[in-house]
C-alpha cells in the first residue's frame, strides 16, 4: 500500500538555491519499496538526502523526454549498478525513452548488470484515460496531457484487502476477547474445548482500502487531467506560474495556479498538491514579494493548497 | 591570470554522501571568469552552491566520456541558455562528446541559443604531449592518458607580464616616489618641469609569471601524466585507492594514491592534490579507520599531499 510521497525536485527548467529540477519518490509497505516519477538532474543526489536506496527502488515514470525531467536517468541507473543492485527495473516513459538511454550508455561505455524493462507509450493508444500497468495491488493509469512534447500524466490505484474482526458476533456466542481473535482474522481453523468449530468467515468483515494518487507533469490546463485525477486523494499538478502571468504560462505550454486549481475541484480530488515551481519565484533575501504573491494566489483560490518544496513528505 | 581553484566533485564513479562525480573550476582574473574540467551529473547544482555564476563559464574540458565526468553537461549547457546567457562557449574532449551532446539535445529537444565550439580530440595526435589551444595568455596542453576509454589530461600554462618600477634610478635622477611612479609604470609620456622628458622602458622591468596547472582524471600511472605535469604549481591527479588496494586499482585503470605521488615527485610539481576517491573511504560514523588509513596512506609518502573534498579552495 501506497504510505507516503516525497519531493525531490520541485524547480521548473533549471535548479535554483533551493529547489532541483523535477523529480517526485512513492513510498510502499513502509518504506520496502518505491517509485519514481521524473528523474531531473540531481536526482539520485536527492535521494541520499532523502535518505533513499536505489535498491528499493524498482519502477520509474517519466512524464515527457524535457531535460529537467530526464538527465537524472542515466547516472541514477548507473549508480543502481555501481551499487551491485541486481534486480530489474521497470521504465515507462514517452518514445524516444530507449533510444537516449541507449546514446547515453553507449558514448560513456555504462554497463548496466540488471535489466531495464523500458515500456515506451505509444500517444495514440493514451489520448484518452487508460490502464498502463497492473503490479500486484497496484493498477497505473495512463493519458496524454497537452505539451510541447508528448507528456503523460500518471494515476496510481493501490488497493488493499483489510479483514476487521465482527466482536459483538463472537461474544454472543460467549467467545471473549483474546488470542483466539487473532486466530479468527487469520483465518486459522479452530476448534472450541467444547468441541464447536469456528468458521471465521461469519465473524470477518473484509474491507477494501483504495488509494489514488494522479501526478501530472508538464501541460496547459488538460481535460485529461481530470478525467486521470477523478476523487484522487492527491493530484500533484505542475503550476510553472501564477495567474498574474498566464501569458507566459501559454507561450510556454504550461499551468497556472489557476489551472492547477480548477482541474483539481473539476476532478473532485481531495487534496493539491502544486510543483515545478518557476524560479522566478525564488524565495531569497530580496525576492521575498513575488513568492508570496504566489502563496497567496493558490491560497485565495483553495486555501488548502499546497506549495511543494524539496523534501516535503506527505503521508497517504 | 589563474587565480584558485574550486573541486566542485571529488567522488569516484557515483555520488556520496560528502562528494559529488567530478567536476573541477579554475578561477581567472579575481572570478572574471572560470573554466571546468569534467563536469559529472549535478556540477551546475554544485556551482550554485560555489555561487559561480554560468555567465562566467567560456570553456570546459571533459577528460573522458564515462558518465561519472560527462552526464552534467547537458544540463548545464541547458540551463546556461535558459538563463539568457548567448556568449559561445569552447568545449573539448574525446571523440564521441559531439555526438553525445547531440543526442541528449535531440531527444529532450533542447535548444541551445548561443554557439557551442566542440574541440573534439584526436588520440592519434596527442600520444605525446601537445599543445591542444591558446587563448589570451593561457595555453592548454594536453596528451593521452591510460584508462579504458580514450582519457585525456590536461595542463594550463598562464602567463602575466607585470610591470615593476626600479625607484633606485629614479631617486638617482632626483625623482621621488610619488603619483609619477604610477605614471612611468602605466608609460605615459611624462616630462619633468624641467623639461627632462622621461622614458619608462628605462625605469621599468618586465616579469613575467607563470603558473602551472595540472589535471589527470582517470588513468592509471602514466608517463605521459609526468611529462605533462613537468614543474607544475599544482598537479590534481586521480587517486580512486589507497596503495593497500592496488589490485582494484589496476583491475579498474584507476591510480593508487602511491601512482600519483610518484607522478607528482618524477614531474617535480610544487603541490600535489588527489582527488576522484573511492566511496569505500567515505568518512562516516562507522566508517573512519578506512578514511584515516586513506589519508595516512598519502601522508607518509608525501607528508604534503592535499586529499581534495567538494568546494576546498585552493589559491594559486
Amino acid at each position: 500500500m501506497i504510505d507516503k510521497i516525497i519531493f525531490l525536485g520541485t524547480s521548473a527548467g533549471m535548479p535554483t538555491n533551493n529547489r532541483n529540477v523535477s523529480s517526485l519518490a512513492v513510498l510502499f509497505d513502509h518504506g520496502k519499496n518505491f517509485w519514481l516519477f521524473d528523474c531531473g538532474e540531481g536526482t539520485q543526489q536527492q535521494l541520499i538526502r532523502a535518505g533513499l536506496k536505489l535498491s528499493k527502488l524498482n519502477s520509474i515514470f517519466i512524464t515527457h523526454l524535457h531535460g529537467d525531467h530526464l538527465f537524472g536517468l542515466p547516472g541514477l541507473l548507473a549508480t543502481r549498478g555501481l551499487q551491485g543492485v541486481k534486480t530489474n527495473i521497470d521504465i515507462f516513459g514517452p518514445i524516444g525513452l530507449q533510444d537516449y538511454l541507449r546514446s547515453s550508455f553507449e558514448y560513456s561505455e555504462t554497463y548496466i548488470p540488471y535489466h531495464l524493462k523500458i515500456h515506451q507509450i505509444e500517444k495514440e493508444k493514451y489520448l484518452t484515460k487508460r490502464l498502463l500497468w497492473k503490479k500486484e495491488n497496484h493498477s497505473v493509469f495512463s493519458a496524454v496531457l497537452d505539451h510541447q512534447m508528448d507528456s503523460f500524466g500518471y494515476m496510481i490505484i493501490s488497493k488493499e484487502k483489510k479483514s476487521n474482526i465482527l466482536p459483538e458476533q463472537l461474544i454472543k456466542l460467549g467467545i471473549q476477547p483474546g488470542p483466539i481473535y487473532k486466530d479468527i482474522k487469520e483465518k486459522r481453523k479452530i476448534i472450541l474445548k467444547d468441541g464447536r468449530v469456528i468458521d471465521s468467515d461469519f465473524f470477518i468483515k473484509t474491507v477494501v482500502r483504495v488509494k489514488k494518487i494522479c501526478y501530472c507533469g508538464d501541460t496547459v490546463f488538460s481535460k485529461n487531467a481530470i478525467d486521470l485525477s477523478r476523487n484522487a486523494d492527491i493530484l500533484i499538478h505542475e503550476a510553472t506560474f501564477s495567474d498574474q502571468e498566464e501569458y507566459k504560462a501559454k507561450k510556454s505550454f504550461h499551468s497556472t495556479i489557476g489551472d492547477a486549481i480548477n482541474i483539481a475541484k473539476l476532478a473532485n480530488v481531495k487534496k493539491l498538491v502544486l510543483t515545478h515551481i518557476s524560479p522566478r519565484y525564488e524565495r531569497s533575501s530580496d525576492n521575498n514579494e513575488r513568492w508570496d504573491e504566489f502563496q497567496a494566489n493558490a491560497n485565495s483560490q483553495l486555501p488548502e493548497t499546497i506549495v511543494a518544496y524539496d523534501f516535503l513528505e506527505i503521508k497517504i
